[in-house]
């Protein structure tokens, strides 16, 4: 074995040592040959080949701030050397930075935060605050919703990645989306009575709100497909958690940090949380992070409580000063204006490519928070692949893309258009130069 | 706001804004008053007033290594500079080298790795690949346990952690533990038929063997009071799990990586786990980190089966660079070497004071992993204070201890004595003094 911790490992090493020893997240482990990656600069990486990829789909929707940002690194290797590491009873530089600037960019109100490593974490333990804040227990989530792995996360998470590992905690009622698209209620937006609001008030009833602490939502959900609910929606929800005495947790892991155009998902109606999530965005996924943010009263209501959350590495140093030097990129280099404006051409190239393709039935987008939904036809609106799976034209569709050097997330008939909040005009009519050329091949499964 | 990360930030500041802002662990808001803490080096830390303490607690038994070790932050600084992110589907150099490493440290059949945050959420992962690997989905785990905080984790911790945020995940059935001192018994050891182990089977037996997917136990007890289990524990509890075709899972997240002064703890026994987790000296905390390892034979159960496990940060390459590094140095310096032979001091030293102080009750130690056990009255063995609580008792002795310059883990009657594992005879020593001196006042309790 090698004891020069710096030797540079070859690019087989690293294939054989993976395929030999490491276990990759949600796929058929024998079927995989993933991609050496080791190098990475702003919009773009590269594999072990030498080619170069404009990342679209900002890794896993986390690198807001792009591949390798000079500052974050220098906070990184500055804060590595001070101190890498402190018990979280104890207060600490970077922790105690972070807590005040993340007072200053979320919504009014939230001014109190427990850290965490990650986005399922910080819901778990949003689910913990809820219940001691309010002495109640059953949490109601929402179908199309992913909101982490962890076995409380996953109880709330509605996609089908939850059956196969349940049972998961109890206590979860689960309600429909404002997915217009394919409205659950057989209404269209503008004609219909906001039924996705009006039955989780039925549900509540029913459940007893005397029994319902919180309701969890995305505030604009992801990897289920981007729904953008129409501002009603936020609005007639925080009237009835008001009613029913029930905490509204926003879980903004995925929708925080610019991603939408504005600091936070939630920023884009106009309504307050009880509870907000984050990871991801917060430090772009330099060092794992989460946040759980709660407002004024909600911290009032176990301020003399014995608060049961921990974990290790709650308010990492070296994450959290990651986080610290993001937060202000943000704003210095005003990255949240910049994802805005390249939101504004994403909806035109997207309003394009819907008039050229008979395989899109429908794309939506705020902000760089993009989709693109392929159907077999656009009157019955049957997806192109079936539900909760994959097929021949995604695949065909992924190639294409991969092949033109443009990595994006795609997942059963939805593609995703999220890329670092960073990117340009040039780098985004480039993916839609590659993004059209796929959608050619998507068309000719059309029926 | 001020513009430059570098900044220094004054102590005060530190202090303000984490009252204002931050919401710690385990403990009741309104009452912290907590220590800021900006330095650390080797066994010592400093505070803002410049007051040095040795860590006879490794923070939260994770400083293996001791503080900021020159070669595992450089390693990090380099792998920051190189690439802090990429998703996990790819392949990356820093994880693939450490789960390469890891396959060689680890027990014999334990050869794949799937990396996750922290502690708690390998565990939920662990849960997720026993259910997966075997079909059945009941887990056995212990009352004196804790295993983590999420709530798949806290469902299998026994600890009265536990019982304030339920309901957790089901189907956790919990068993009693190997706590010679206070036997649930009623025997003695060597004058008893391990019924510690016997009344497991029964256990087995009435949940039924074909619904119990997994036991899972800590190799040796770490936050409930270090138990360290008789050899043929191990043996007839490894016979019980062939017997019925139940996976062991062993949470090495506390004992591994030299705290027994071995590799892992369960090293110290003559048998092979299933499943092992693994957290904290992994890369002692230094970035947030935590890995699952699976035997052959479950790696092949769940191979061509799409694995339901996932997280954003999962393998993170920074996290996994600073592991290489610290396993290297583990290594090199001879670090698990040094964990035995203080260890060995350790009983020497612990031996002394039980015959100094009435106080003590029990004592304990497997490599650097100890503990005090502090009671009323020797011959009823009455804890010194309540259980699940504290007391003046226990307070004075933390205060003198912490006025002494001695950071030491103390929780309920238990004084723990977990250094990083470079500690030297000379620190030992010195610690010793102040807790000779503690426990002076903790005799006054006695009755
Ligand atoms: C909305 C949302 N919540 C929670 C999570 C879970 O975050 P993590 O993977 O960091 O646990 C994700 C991850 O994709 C997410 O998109
Ligand atoms: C034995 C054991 N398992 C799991 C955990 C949880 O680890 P973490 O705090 O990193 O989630 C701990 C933490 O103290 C532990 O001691």
């Amino acid at each position: 074995m090698n004891t020069n911790i710096c030797d540079k490992v070859n690019t087989n090493d690293v294939y054989e040592n993976d395929r030999n020893h490491v276990i990759h997240s949600w796929s058929v482990q024998s079927k995989l040959n993933p991609l050496v990656v080791n190098e990475a600069k702003g919009c773009y990486f590269k594999d072990d080949k030498g080619k170069e990829y404009l990342d679209m789909a900002a890794q896993l929707v986390n690198q807001n701030i792009g591949h390798q940002h000079p500052k974050v690194v220098q906070a990184i290797k500055e804060q590595a050397e001070k101190l890498c590491y402190v018990v979280p009873s104890f207060a600490t530089e970077s922790r105690s930075s972070l807590a005040k600037l993340l007072s200053e960019v979320t919504p009014k109100g939230i001014n109190h935060f427990f850290f965490t490593n990650g986005g399922s974490d910080a819901n778990e333990n949003a689910i913990k605050i809820a219940r001691m804040a309010t002495g109640k227990w059953k949490i109601i989530s929402r179908y199309r919703s992913y909101h982490g792995s962890t076995y409380g996360a996953i109880a709330m998470t509605g996609d089908p990645r939850r059956p196969p590992v349940e049972p998961a905690m109890p206590g979860v009622v689960r309600v429909f989306d404002p997915y217009c698209y394919r409205c659950t209620f057989g209404k269209e937006h503008g004609k219909c009575n906001m039924e996705c609001v009006k039955h989780i008030e039925e549900t509540i009833m029913y459940e007893n709100p005397d029994t319902v602490a919180a309701i969890i939502i995305e505030a604009v959900t992801g990897s289920n497909g981007i729904f953008i609910p129409p501002k009603e929606y936020f609005t007639e929800l925080r009237a009835l958690c008001d009613k029913y005495k029930i905490l509204l947790i926003v879980d903004e892991v995925m929708s925080g940090f610019g991603r939408t155009g504005e600091w936070f998902g939630i920023d884009n109606f106009e309504v307050l949380p009880d509870i907000m999530t984050m990871a991801k965005g917060i430090n772009s996924g330099y060092i794992p992070l989460g946040a759980v943010g709660l407002s004024d009263e909600v911290t009032k209501a176990i301020y003399d409580k014995n608060l049961f959350c921990g974990l290790t590495y709650s308010g990492h140093p070296v994450a959290c000063a990651a986080a610290v030097a993001t937060i202000k990129a943000y704003k210095e280099e005003k990255i949240i204006e910049n994802a805005k404006l390249q939101g504004t051409l994403m909806t035109e190239l997207l309003e394009e490519q819907i008039k050229k393709h008979k395989c899109i039935g429908n794309v939506r987008n705020i902000g760089l928070f993009g989709c693109i939904e392929l159907v077999k036809n656009r009157n019955t609106k049957e997806p192109i692949v079936p539900w909760n799976g994959s097929g021949e034209v995604m695949d065909k569709v992924k190639k294409s893309l991969m092949d033109d050097g443009i990595y994006m997330y795609i997942r059963w008939n939805y593609i995703f258009i999220v890329p670092p909040c960073i990117i340009n005009e040039e780098e985004m009519k480039k993916a839609f130069i590659a993004i059209d050329k796929a959608l050619d091949i998507a068309d000719g499964y059309v029926e």
